[in-house]
């Protein structure tokens, strides 16, 4: 109930504050017999790691995620699978300056009304930390829907107001941004040194493509896949925003528009974005998320301290500039989550 | 596991088909001691019945809401809340011809993947229908939400790509269309005739503003405030997006831009839209959704039948031009019951 | 959370009190494509129905249910199922003396320091009346484990101190106590007279017996299929005691006499119960439940009022002289929506 | 789903499997501002340890709990905690010979035909071992109910047959097997003795006492306080019957004998067991369980292996003769982890 458990059948529960000893994450609901060993995590937690170019983190996180239950002989049992990232490389002393400080567009102030005692090292479990434990159990869960034919790729549309021109997806692997688009990957890439010298950072929009995903996943009511996707994907820190198929645009339409014709082939048209009355349909899965910039920033901001006294704050700690690259094998993570639940639920029911 | 349940504490749980006997809801985990009686609930039941303008279904649906477990003597007391709606003027045989066509933009085809078998008429479970079970969810939560000091307005900000210019939320209830802008409602409803002349439908923009909301509501992690309400708002069958806050402006924002400043007084802007971190801020919450054009459209549309046989198919029932403004009262009622519940959920660990 | 819910995939909502318009219960997660209607639960709502026997309640409840959702064409579609029991025969003024008053062994003292407010007419949530609800939605779970080659039958083991003599099951259904043993019948029941003549009640045995069980049912921690059984037996108002197999015999044995020795036939001896280590190993589960005498006598009783007045009570209402036989279909299907769910779990998983 | 989890509100996942790297368990849901240090839960870790006594398990687990998060400068946050027990000593040679026979009594068969896999170290997840992580947990918990005004405490009421003759609860502490009888647990031991030296094993009897218990706690219908705490007894391998209050007793008395006569001092008598209708009533909570004598025995056994084949087993590792007296802390915190839950429960409606 208090909200860090994700999943109905494939359920994953993360904890973990970003200044602790570790990090990590049970998977309860694993199918037993999956082939799983800590290289195969590894890859998706390198993904997440802060980068070596300019705009990045220069904190270094090895994140390496030790399997300590529920696999055997290299196989998954049935049993929760924990696994633990340690935190290495904490300096706490960094944050010594604010701990009487609400940083703006941070959880500080919220954080300290709802439990009236907060970790404050690092933003605690409101740090962008705890995402590393989302992307290992994603890892697992692509297992699980690798197995269906099911894959989820994610890539930057839009950063810092720049949009992409065209979307070619081997593009994605071919740049820092996993832009589908090369050319314009070069310009966000300006955009964000730019905005890392004058101690600023910037939001942008993450796509999010599933392909080869089955009809018949999702129930219909309230855990429609679509309504489990947007929580999924909203439960990221950053996320401001969440769209499916057409979305905003759908607004706009009218119903000979926005309906996809069905053919003896398949739909001509994809404005459901995979999705109908809250199940998939057989079609890609399409979804948009809204990032907004990354909240610390060493710019002077305004604000109070815990005695209600005003303050200016810079945040100097080591920060990325956009969490965009970094925020996409987390969005993987999340919508692989979701679907491998789902694939788990429609199971039961067969 | 079905999915058709929502709430952890305030648990509610919606039952029935468009053309069955009756659709009903049960709400368990309601505190005791809350006056309720029938008229409380069918005020927002009225708001959500087929309106009499142009463009609005005649089907005449009277919702009439009957409390049936969990009262006595006007009061709540702890038990299970049963509320029942019987489903009259249904006139099945308005659906017979359909009955082996999928209709594009429906659930047909995507039922039929999942379960094997389905109830055709007027889309059984996934009619909007069900949502006259949320309305009356929505009227209990609201009892809950207003004695925190709590209110949940929704209003139209845009219908068939006309937008409103300005906000004045005294106008909302003086058009039909919950338009809080006069002037733009007469336009907006010259286009739902339009449309409906041409046997075509229309999207449009809701938005959700709760004021008087108390910091501290949400979980950190997965259960954000902002996660359950976008999943409770995409669950609502038509719905295509969600944003809070900035939502996809912050995209192109920077750090500077979108952090709201604190300041003794409160937060100096309201990028933000209330919550931090997914823990309300105390400030105002903004929601916006994108809802896709009403799928039932008499113009002709290409698909197939349930053996994949190509058809023309109209849909000629008795089908609204567009979701707005029935819906309004849904997304009231879907906002009112996240905040019933996480108050209920912050009441735990107090 | 507020507990009128049982199941995780097969999940049973009940609602409804012992003088208010109707009980009922919300099933969702029932499998699409079950052959389904109102007689195949009747026959067990009947079962449970006040008997016509000197020592039975003369009070006429006909217990018709009706479906009201979740079928069409006579088949289960995976959407919720309603059932809605009307109740009849409603005398509230039998209960109007009592109001104020704590009858000891019922559940008026705590509902009044739970909830501070209670439908005091006929125990009103608190009442045998409940468990009307919960056989009909044994009945359609009755339908998945029968499916599965699963058969669960219940009958009395002891009635006020007097036990069987031997297990013959073709006797159960041969005398209105379930008893299988005929010759014990007859003694019980005269027992049971006995105790009417005194206006006093008795407590009884009854023992469960599940056959045909598939070994790899249940989940091997905190939900293990034992676990989950003594949770549901013990919901029943009535139970004060749940054990499997050899049970409390169990306690004093040694290893080597209470392991059952595994054979290429099979188990030698079923002092497991047809469980290890929360698992169904295949063999008969095997359980017995301690019933308590019914708590409404006529027999003058010490107590005190909501005042905390001393006050003598005497229940004169229209009350059972034991839970025996009524409870006997209550246990079935107790234990008939435990498997039905620990089966889709499974399925889950595989 | 998987049913690693325990509690609503105070939710307890355990994971681990005897001879992995550790066992451990995440707390979700623990209120904020909660004293706690490492040395709280090794109190009760210590007390579950191997003792030293002839008749106990040679095996030297030094059981040490390591706070891994959800602290903050030795108080709760909020949070998750998660608790990390690292097993060391584990010798997995000692299992080899037997990885392919099932043994009588253990999971091993049940294991094999749930999963397909299994990992056969010391039983794995089936383990013993797993209760560790509940007496952390259940640590925690005591915290909560504790500054509720609530105890729990447990004692061995029978062991091999030999029942006390008194219970005085002081001579609890003074006596190896938690025996609440001097005189008795000399008995006791000697009969332990004995059996260990035919190499067989002995059941027993533990009873668990909460006193200060508030009124109220406890939902009414399927989550009543007496079966949630039936299941979270019945969840440990070892037990084989819950009772509570008269338990079996009740089902031989009279309404007139077994109802608790209510005065304006309280209960006459508590054959209730603190517990009307699902709910506390404010009396000393009174629950017994039946304990199976260990399944490990040096005894032949006969039994199958995976390929069908007959088999003759002695199970030689290092093996406790009873569970009795390291079940005793177990038990007490599995009662204290469903105290903790409804507690928090009660809160969220009041």
């Amino acid at each position: 109930m208090a909200g860090n458990s994700i999943g109905v059948v494939f359920k994953v529960t993360t904890w973990g504050e970003s200044h602790g000893k570790a990090t990590g994450v049970v998977i309860d609901g694993c199918p037993p017999g999956i082939d799983l060993n800590e290289s195969d995590i590894q890859r998706d937690m390198d993904r997440r790691r802060p980068g070596i170019g300019e705009s990045s983190s220069p904190r270094e996180e090895r994140d390496r995620v030790e399997i300590v239950s529920g696999t055997f002989e290299g196989k998954t049992t049935g049993t929760p699978l924990s696994l633990i990232i340690e935190n290495e490389d904490v300096k706490s002393r960094d944050y010594d300056a604010i701990k009487d400080v609400f940083r703006p567009g941070h959880g500080d102030f919220t954080y300290h009304k709802k439990y009236g005692i907060r970790d404050y090292r690092g933003g605690g479990r409101a740090s962008g930390r705890e995402t590393a434990a989302r992307v290992a159990a994603g890892a697992v869960a692509k297992k699980i829907i690798h197995a269906e034919g099911i894959s989820v790729v994610a890539y930057t549309r839009e950063v810092g107001g720049i949009s992409v021109k065209k979307i070619v997806l081997s593009h994605i692997s071919e740049n820092r941004l996993c832009c589908p688009d090369m050319d314009t990957s070069a310009e966000m890439e300006e955009r964000l040194n730019e905005a890392k010298r004058k101690g600023d950072s910037l939001g942008g929009i993450v796509e999010i493509l599933v392909s080869g995903c089955p009809p018949g996943l999702g129930e219909p009511v309230f855990d429609k896949i679509d309504a489990d996707l947007a929580k999924a994907l909203m439960s990221i820190g950053t996320v401001k925003g969440v769209e499916i198929g057409a979305g905003f645009q759908a607004a706009g339409m009218s119903g000979s528009e926005c309906n996809d014709p069905i053919t003896t082939e398949g739909f001509l048209m994809n404005n459901a974005g995979g999705v109908l009355a809250g199940i998939t349909n057989g079609d890609d899965i399409v979804i948009r998320i809204a990032c907004k910039p990354i909240a610390s920033i060493e710019k002077k901001q305004q604000t109070i301290d815990i005695q209600k006294r005003p303050q200016v704050v810079s945040v100097m700690g080591r920060h990325d500039v956009s969490v965009i690259p970094r925020i996409i094998p987390v969005c993987e993570a999340m919508v692989s989550i979701v679907l491998a639940d789902h694939i788990m639920r429609q199971r039961a029911i067969r």
